[in-house]
């Protein structure tokens, strides 16, 4: 089955029965030593999660924060995939770079008013392909009001946390 | 130098010397199948991203999502480190637990009132140790206070978008 045709097929079925469209993602997380990380994933990927030296750790893996990039920057990638085979729009080559900003010492609680997590994030993205510039503008544009992650960094998210503990 | 060392030496030149506290992390993204994403960060590490096949992919690695997911509950657990040590809380065993809520509904662009990311977060903190449970409640309220990932799920971050094409 195409790409096209899997897109064609989803966007049909959810349309149809909604229910069909709730999904639920998962993560585990075990701290495995003194920053190290590891993490097993719902897709059945694990990975490690790690801070460079001067946090303590021994950069076993990309940071926490460095995560949270990659996670906005597939998004963006593969949102643009997809969204160009819906609109039919020729894409040959998706790059995208980003940066963030973090003042740590929000982190570190040296200023209870500087906020800990990242104060600003600047995303480029470069396409290659046949179609005009009008035609890329548009398709940036769906892109950017469908991105689920790119969601996640530009509003809020309603989070539940539970906490237990058991005496060692 | 025992992470505390690094800890208390760190607080104290952040505290002293402000502009040392701005920190840019950066990630490159490349979409080199489908839907696979090579991901190069600035620590040194590189990763696949990649969706399942109901998706166009390979499952090669895990989904944007996922790796939201994995940025959260590895800062909580690396936050949960840094302030147990700064507040001097013993602290055995970190294990988090994530569920993430999407309605692929947004993604898809089948009802644009539905937002494409995450509609609600659920993270599950188990800790262990010998100390109280009240001083396991103050650490847990320090490390919701100063998580950076945590800060970017819960809040809004300024975004600049920046789009460039070249013709294939």
């Amino acid at each position: 089955m195409s790409l096209l045709d899997i897109i064609s097929t989803t966007t049909h079925a959810l349309s149809q029965n909604p229910n069909a469209a709730k999904a639920t993602f998962h993560a585990d997380h075990a701290l495995v030593g003194v920053t190290e990380v590891l993490v097993k994933v719902g897709s059945g990927h694990q990975f490690t999660v790690d801070e460079p030296a001067a946090l303590g750790g021994q950069n076993l893996g990309a940071n926490p924060v460095e995560y949270a990039l990659a996670a906005l920057g597939s998004c963006q990638a593969i949102t643009y995939r997809i969204w160009a085979t819906k609109l039919g729009i020729q894409l040959d080559k998706v790059e995208v770079s980003i940066d963030g900003d973090i003042d740590l010492r929000g982190f570190f609680g040296v200023d209870e008013k500087v906020r800990p997590g990242f104060g600003a994030i600047r995303v480029s993205v470069k396409l290659s392909g046949n179609e005009s510039q009008a035609r890329y503008a548009e398709l940036s544009d769906a892109v950017n009001a469908h991105c689920p992650v790119l969601d996640l960094f530009a509003n809020q998210v309603p989070i539940e946390h539970h906490l237990t503990f058991n005496a060692a």
